[in-house]
């Protein structure tokens, strides 16, 4: 921690300061924590492209490390373990490569499969300032209205269950994603999880016996419950309609 | 090598003794070759559960090591690495729990996308000493008669190349699943698209674009092309009907 500089992490906020949104930066916010880097997680919005612009991306997250600035989660938590060798997140080149197979899976699988069943919530919990850039944005990506994307019916929630049905078999056997303890690979997970339990009440899990959700709650409980105090959409004052 | 026993692999056959056709044996087949281990891979039929009753499993792969018998991919792949620490499938803790992932998703998702386009195929395959076991373990297995589970549909194929796209993507940017070099999970992927196609000509990649075949054709040149020189089914003479 000596001479470590004080991290700036941008971390894309709703439309509660305190409410933090995006399942990439809780993957480096619990990256920063497994490492003990000191680091704050500054409110950050989606039109607020100027203000991480060194980083030549437009979203969050994006580190500020004394004069070094870097985007996307992955190159993140790479220039973590670069800079501060001390308790890597990868253990191995290997084991890089292989925790690279779980970062696809969960941004092209189960992304995808999670979004119909918390959009309408993510719609509240956004910044008004966002609204207008996120709707555009998003649309242009599904090719379809978000009112069109939105699914909470039993066939929505089956699909996840199926999708996932492996990982709860490795879950049923193992203490962590990454093993005896938790590491990047978990964080990745993590994330997707943790993103709909900041937007929505929406039952994400098959029951309190499913394998994840006894992963998920051990996850929340990391690092004097980093992930268990966070702001959740459901516990802001409602607003007027 | 010096003092090392060759060990006997139990290698499930189909109609011809030198048609292999289990995805789970091939697994086994390249960890052994990767570790440069003598060995010889006899082959072994469904209905003979008296030649592997030692390994206390109902099926192949299983290996004779000496004194010691292990069954089990899994299990096997470990016992390698114990025995034989040189070369190792596995180079660190964290990288064997991410090869678990990657193990689990292979067994629940990717086998099952492959079985209905296979399927026809795999019956042909099969020994006629094993057809009547077969037929009633997997009729079992599945629910219904086998007949239902063959599908080679537009919405088969579509399936398996939705579920397997972060695949693809992942092979984009890099060699092998396991990195600059192959290991245990490359070797698993690479059983389930071997198993397809020693009992197939079914078309199981996109194209010839497609990350996933130019990765293939590369693991199929390893090891002095293992892969590459497997009897594959269409090489065999036709059967009178």
């Amino acid at each position: 921690m000596i001479q470590q500089n004080r991290i700036t992490l941008f971390d894309l906020s709703g439309v509660d300061d305190e409410l933090r949104i995006s399942p990439f930066c809780w993957r480096i916010k619990m990256a920063l924590a497994h490492k003990r880097l000191d680091y704050e997680a500054v409110p950050w919005r989606l039109v607020e492209k100027e203000r991480i612009a060194a980083s030549n991306l437009s979203t969050a997250p994006v580190i500020v490390d004394g004069g070094v600035v870097v985007g996307d989660s992955w190159r993140i938590a790479e220039y973590l373990d670069s800079a501060y060798p001390s308790r890597p997140l990868f253990v191995s080149e290997q084991a890089k490569a292989y925790c690279r197979w779980i970062h696809f899976w969960t941004e092209r699988i189960l992304h995808p499969l999670i979004v119909p069943l918390i959009l309408e919530d993510v719609l509240k919990a956004i910044h008004p300032a966002d609204f207008e850039y996120f709707r555009r944005t998003r649309e242009r990506a599904y090719g379809r209205p978000l009112a069109d994307v939105c699914d909470r019916s039993a066939v929505a929630y089956e699909k996840l269950f199926a999708a996932t049905s492996f990982v709860r078999s490795l879950l049923r056997e193992t203490k962590f994603v990454s093993g005896e303890s938790p590491s990047y690979g978990d964080y990745v997970l993590f994330g997707a999880y943790q993103w709909a339990r900041c937007c929505s009440e929406v039952r994400i899990f098959r029951d309190d016996k499913d394998p994840t959700t006894i992963w998920f709650t051990r996850m929340l409980g990391l690092y004097d419950d980093l992930g268990s105090r966070a702001v959740r959409l459901t516990m802001l004052p409602t607003r007027a309609p």
